[in-house]
């Protein structure tokens, strides 16, 4: 269950260069290429599923482990105190490649940073 | 294990009304009050723990269920065809309530919305 033009796949086969942060059986932990906050981090399953709602539910203890290895990782690494998870689902949901991944944002207090459903350009004042 | 002050604690246990979308054993959803899009819904485990990394990993697969089924409902009610699912886990990352909880935003192709980590005031054009 492989998508020979997909990127995250070539990472997974070592056809592409990724700064590799984590591996066990089903899933991998690599930097963001275009990272929206520092150590800005993505947990991939080794297959391919498109979204969330494609991952067998069997995987989701698998899935929170590595979440929650790699959030680990990133906290003590970026003596962060806070972190966001975030799946993007489907284009519209601003799913860039097609192959579903947790984005793990690292997140310190009075960063300066919100995570919002930004409406337009307009800053809806929340 | 269940906190008397917690505000999803008390919704769980039928203490403060809530619109409840969605329970099973493990988990419930609910509509957010305070809605940042149209039917942002919550995903919750009905036992209180603060945040995913809290979680137990035997949770996970049920977890999943709950979040797809959540998202799938919504997806049919409101016509979505895409949604984002958000964790935000300690204060730095935007938890207000200390008992975790999956958002789910549901989302439509040109809905004029965008999920981002904004940079204070500045919009960082992404």
């Amino acid at each position: 269950m492989e998508k020979q033009d997909c990127i995250f796949c070539r990472i997974i086969r070592g056809e592409i260069k990724s700064d590799i942060i984590y591996t066990d059986d089903n899933f991998i932990g690599i930097l963001d290429i275009n990272p929206e906050v520092e150590n800005h981090a993505l947990v991939i399953p080794k297959k391919h599923f498109k979204t969330i709602l494609d991952i067998p539910s069997s995987l989701g203890n698998e899935y929170f482990d590595a979440i929650k290895n790699v959030s680990l990782d990133l906290i003590k690494k970026t003596k962060a105190d806070g972190f966001n998870v975030v799946f993007n689902n489907h284009e519209s949901a601003g799913q860039v490649v097609n192959h579903v991944h947790a984005h793990i944002f690292p997140r310190r207090k009075n960063d300066g940073r919100k995570l919002i459903v930004r409406n337009g350009l307009k800053d809806r004042g929340k």
